[in-house]
C-alpha cells in the first residue's frame, strides 16, 4: 500500500479485517510506502501500528516488492505515476479517487488499465461509497425498476472543514496538488453515485463556484483559497432526467454530510450518509393510508454485507465501506474478474468533473 | 374577497379568526365573488359557510361593494383586471402570487399600486410563508446578523399533485391560465423567500426544466403537460453567495415539501415546511462538544405570532399562516402604513422568474 | 360556555370555527361566563374579542340563558356543579377533562348525566387529544385488528411548566382546586388514550410519584409543592398486556409531549403530539427488506377529519382538535345520538386516576 | 477466549483491532475455546478465521494456556466456572454479562474476583454500552453536574428476536441456561446505564411481567416460554430521583432499542443505540429562543475514543464499542489498575436484577 495518511489508515483497518469478516484466508498485508513527505520513521511506526510485515521507503520499492495487490492512498497528483507504473509490473491495483488531477493523466491511467487487463492484471478506483450497505440495497432496489422512470436526481455532499480557522489547510487546498477543490474532492463522489445509482453518466450543463477567503487563527493575513469551495451544479441524464448537485466545504455544522434523493415516476428513494444504516424507500400512495415514508433499516442478514456483521439492528460503521470494497476488489482479483469500478468507470466520471471544473471558472 | 376555490377557502379561514386572534374588532367579512366558472348557487353556499353577508356574481359588483378591502383569490390570469380595477376604485388590495402571467402585466399591477399608493391605497402580495413562525424568527435572526455572511442557499418546493392519474389537472396545468408551470406556482415562492431572508433579490443563471407526459387513470391517452412540471436553477447573490433551487410537482411521496437551508461564515439556518414549528439554527463549533444541531421549537410566547395562539408546544397548522398574513395586512392599512410584501417586491420576483421560464424553455 | 382562561379561549376558537369547517349551519354562540375570579370586565372583553353574543356574569345566568348546550371550561373544582346543574336544566354538557377532584364527584356527575339521558339531554368529557386526526387514525387500525393480540403500551406525558422559575403557579398546583397534580391534569388523558385504543380499561398496579420542591426566580423561599409533578406507573389490561406510563411537569424541554407506543403480536403504533400530522405503524417484517418504519402524513383526504381542512401536505393545529370535538358533539346531539366519551367514561377513568393518587402517596 | 457464537465473533473483532486503534502493541490472539455444544472443527475454523493461534477444546485447556487475560462469552450458566478457574489460575477476567444465572453465583464470582485482586488479579464485567462515545460523553457531562439533580430516569430495551416464527429459539429462551428472560438479558444493561450515569444503585421497587406463547413457523404446537419476554420496572434512587424501565424481546420493528433518557432540574439527556453517534443534551430555557434541542454529532477529535477512530462526522458501529471495551480493559491491566466496571459492579447490578425476577413472578 501506498500512503499513511488518513486513507491509508482507513485502508489499514480494511485489510486488516475484510480475511476475517469475509471467510477468507489469503489476505495478507505486506509492504507500505509513504510519500515523499513522510520520514522514514513514520511509515515504520504506521507499518508496526496495522501490521504490514514491511515498510519501504521509496514507491519503487513498494512496486519490486512480492504483492499482488497495490492499493494507491497518497494525494491525487501521484496517483497516475503509482497506478501506472503497478499495472506494468503485473500488480493489480487499487486507487483512491480522483483518479488524477488532469483529464490527461486519467486517460493515460485508462489506457495502462486497458493494457493491463489484457495480461489479466486489473485495476479499480476507490468510489467507496458504492459499498455502503443502504446504498448497496438502493441500487438493487433501482435496477429491478422499483422506480419507474427517474425523473429527478438531487445530491449533496457538504462539509466544514475549511471553516474552522484553527484547522490548518492541507493539500487539498493546493491547486497543483489537489487539482480542483470541492469539485474533484467531493463532487466526484456524487458524479459516480448518480452514474452508478441511475446507469447513466450525467452531463452537468451548469456549474458556478465560490472561493472562500478565510483568515487563520493566529494570522490576519487572508488565506486565499487556490480552489472553489462550493459549487451548485445542474444537469442531465440522456433519459430526460434532471439532476442537481451542490457541493461545500464551508457548510457550518456539516461534517460529511453526503446525500441522494432519486425521484422516479414510481418510487423514491433517499439516503444520507450521517445515517449509514437506513435507506428510505417510498412508493406511490399507499392504499387508504396515502404516501407512507418507509425507512428501512439496513441491517439484515439479507442485506448488502450484513451476514458477515453483527445481528439486526447493530450498524456499522464509516470504516465498514473500506472493508466491503477490499473484500470486493479481493474476491474479484481472486475469481479472475475485472473489479468495478474501473479506470474506463472513473476515467468518465473524470470527464464530467473536468467540465465543471471548467465551466465553474467561467 | 375574489375567488372561492381553496384559496379563497382558507383566505376566509384567516379573515374569520384574525380580529379575534389579533385582538382587533374592524374585520367585517363583507362580500365575495366567484370566478367565471362558478355558479350563483356555489357563490351563496360558499358565503354561507364562511360568513360572508353578501355573495356577488360579478366582480364589477364585489369592486363596487362598500368594502375596505379586496383580497384577490383567483387563478393568474384574472389578477391583473381585478387588482387594477380594485385599486382604482380605492380598496386597498391583497392578491395572491403570482402576481401575473406575464412580466407586462405585473408591470402594469406595479404602476397601478404605486399610482394608487399617492391616494394613500395599498396593495400587497401574498408570500404567506414569509409568515410562518419559524420563517420570520429565521428573517429576525439573520437580520441580527447571526449568520455571518452568506455563503450558500438551498432551497426546495417538491410536490406529487401531478403524479396521480386519478386526480384531475387543474388550471395550473394549463399554460393558458396559469402561465406557466411548477416555477410561477412553486419557485415563485422560494424566490420570494431567498429575496425575504436574505435581503437580496437572486439572480437565475440556469434553469433547466422537465415536463411530465403522464396519463390519465381511466385514460390511455397521454395527458401532455403544456408547463414544466419539474425545473433544477442556480444563481447567486450580489454579495456572491450561490443560491440553489429545484422544484416539482411529481416527486413521489412530498406533499408540500417546501424547506430552504441558508449557510452563512457563521451559522446556518434550516427550515421545513412539514414541520412548521421547528427551526434548525446552529452556529459554530460549540466548546468541547463540537457542532451542535440545533432545534428551536418555535412555539413560545415571545417567538413571532406565538402570543396570540395557544400554550408553549402546542403547535399552530397551516391556517395559521394565512390568519398573520391578513392580521398584518389590515394593521398595516389601519396604521395608514404600506403592507408588506408590495407589488413592487412581487414585479422584482416575476423577473426573476421570466427569466427562469424563458432559460427553462431554452 | 364557562370559563375565560387559556381553555376558554381554545373552545371558543372551535365553537367559532366548527360550523365553517363541518359545514353546517346551526352553530351559535350565545352566553359566556367567567369564573369567580374573572371581572366584569374582563368577561366583557372576553365576549366581545371570540364573538359570544351574550357576557354573562353569574353561572346561574349561563343556566337560564337560551342556549342548547354548556361547554364548561373553568377550574376542576367546579366541574360537577356547572355540569349537573346544566344536565338537571336540559342543557347538553360538554365538561373539560378531569370530570372531578373527586371520585364522589365524578359518580354524583356521571349520576346525573345518566339520569339526563332518560331526557334526552347529554353529556360528553372533553378528552380532545382522541380527535388529534393522527390519533384517530391509529383507532381505525387498531379496531382493524391491524396490531394483532396488544402485548405492551408505554405512553408518557411530559411538560416543563414548573420548572420556569418566573412563572407563578396557577390553579393547577393547589390541592384544593386541582386535586392532584400531574396525575389528574397529564394522567388523565394517557389513561383515556390507553382505554380508548385498546378498548380496555387499564388496571394501574403500581404509582410512584415525586413532588418538585422549587424556588421563584424573585423568592428565595422554597414553593412547596402540594401536589405530585412527576409520577411512574405500572400496570395491564385485562388481556394481559403491560402498561406503562411516565409523566412530568418538570421535565427540560418537553413542552407538550404526549406519546404512545402500542406493540402488538402483529404491528406498531407510535404517535407524538409534537408531530400531530405523522403517525408510524409498521406490521412485522417486510419481505427481503426486513423491518420498515412507515410513517404516514396524516393529511389525505381520506384521513379522519382532513376532508374539511386544507390540501394533503398542509398540517393543522392544536387548535384543530378540539374543532373536530365541538363539532362530533354538535353532529352527535343534532342526531339525538349520546356524543362520546360519556361522562361514564369518565367515571370509569377517574376511579383509575384515584387508584394511581391513593398508590402514589404511599 | 473462551465461546466462539456471536459474542465470541465481536470480541475476536476486538481484540484483533485494539492495539492498532488504541496505538499499543503488545495485544495477541493466543487460544480460544468453545462451548460444550461446540465440535472441534468449528473451534478450528473460528480460531483460522479470526486470527487465534491456539484453537483449544477443552476450558481447562484454555485455562492452562500461557495467556494473561482470558475473556468469557460462552452462556450465562458457565461464566461462573470459567470465571473463577481463571481467577485462581493467575488469569484477568473480562466476562460478559448478566454475571451469572443466581445470586448466589455472582456472590461467589465476586468473592473470587477480590481474593485474585489481593494478588494483583483483576476482573470486569461486560456492560459494552458504557463505551459507546455517546454514553461516555454522556456520564463526562453528567459527572460534571450539567444537569443539575435528577428527577426521573426513563430508559427502554426493546427487540423483535422472539417474535419472528421462523427464528428458533436460542439458549436465551432456556430457564436453566438463561436464569432469566428478558431482564437478565436486556434488563441487566439498563439497571448498569442507570448506575453508571447517575452514580446511583436504582431500587426497582415494582416490576411486572409478561410471557409471549408463540408458536413455530412450521410447528403449530406452541412454544411455551420459559422465561419473561416483556417487564414493565418502576423504582427510585435514593436521592429520591424516579425511575422507569420497560424491556421486551417481542417489539415489532425494534432491533436494538436501548434508549436512555435523564431529566435533571436544570437539563436533559437523551441517547438511543440506533443512532449510536448523536447525543441530545438540553439545559434549560436559551435566551429568547425558548427551549432548544441540541443534537451533539459525538464525532470529534474531543470526544471520548473519537482520536483513534475516523475523521469528525464519520460515525463507527457496534463493534467499536467492544474495540473500546478491551481497549480501556488492557489498558488498565498494564498500568496495575483494577478495570472498570468490577465484579463487585456487576454483583450489586445482579441484586437490583434479582428482585426484578422475583417481582416478576409474583
Amino acid at each position: 500500500m501506498a500512503g499513511i495518511g488518513f486513507m491509508g489508515r482507513v485502508h489499514s483497518f480494511a485489510w486488516k479485517n475484510a480475511a476475517s469478516l469475509f471467510g477468507t484466508d489469503d489476505i495478507d498485508l505486506v509492504a507500505v510506502a509513504g510519500g515523499p513527505d513522510d520520514s522514514e520513521e513514520a511509515v515504520r511506526s504506521f507499518a508496526r501500528r496495522w501490521g504490514w510485515s514491511t515498510p519501504v521507503y521509496r514507491v519503487q520499492d513498494l512496486i519490486d516488492a512480492p504483492v499482488d495487490v497495490i492499493d494507491v492512498c497518497t494525494p491525487n497528483d501521484s496517483h497516475e505515476f503509482i497506478s501506472v507504473a503497478a499495472l506494468r509490473a503485473g500488480r493489480h491495483v487499487l486507487c483512491e479517487k480522483p483518479m488524477s488531477n488532469s483529464l490527461g493523466g486519467a486517460e493515460r491511467m485508462a489506457a495502462a488499465a486497458s493494457a493491463a487487463a489484457e495480461r489479466g492484471v486489473h485495476a479499480s478506483i476507490g468510489f467507496v461509497y458504492r459499498r455502503v450497505p443502504a446504498v448497496t440495497l438502493a441500487k438493487q432496489l433501482m435496477d429491478q425498476g422499483e422506480l419507474g422512470d427517474v425523473l429527478l436526481v438531487s445530491a449533496r455532499f457538504l462539509q466544514d472543514v475549511r471553516l474552522d480557522p484553527h484547522r490548518p489547510d492541507t493539500w487539498r487546498a493546493s491547486k497543483k496538488v489537489a487539482g480542483s477543490g470541492v469539485i474533484g474532492d467531493l463532487g466526484a463522489h456524487l458524479v459516480d453515485l448518480v452514474a452508478h445509482l441511475t446507469g447513466e453518466m450525467p452531463t452537468m450543463s451548469s456549474t458556478m463556484t465560490a472561493p472562500y477567503p478565510r483568515r487563520g487563527a493566529h494570522d490576519p493575513a487572508v488565506l486565499s483559497s487556490e480552489t472553489e469551495d462550493i459549487a451548485v451544479c445542474s444537469g442531465s441524464l440522456a433519459s430526460g432526467a434532471l439532476v442537481e448537485m451542490r457541493m461545500s466545504r464551508v457548510a457550518v455544522s456539516r461534517k460529511v454530510d453526503l446525500g441522494i434523493d432519486v425521484y422516479g415516476s414510481r418510487g423514491r428513494i433517499s439516503f444520507e450518509l450521517q445515517r449509514p444504516g437506513e435507506l428510505v424507500f417510498v412508493q406511490g400512495a399507499d392504499g387508504l393510508q396515502g404516501v407512507v415514508e418507509r425507512t428501512i433499516l439496513v441491517t439484515e442478514r439479507t442485506h448488502p454485507y450484513q451476514e458477515m456483521w453483527w445481528e439486526p439492528g447493530q450498524p456499522v460503521g464509516y470504516g465498514s465501506a473500506h472493508v466491503h470494497q477490499v473484500g470486493d476488489f479481493a474476491a474479484a482479483i481472486r475469481a479472475g474478474r475485472a473489479p468495478t469500478p474501473s479506470f474506463e468507470d472513473g476515467l468518465r466520471v473524470q470527464r464530467v468533473l473536468e467540465r465543471m471544473i471548467v465551466d465553474g471558472q467561467g
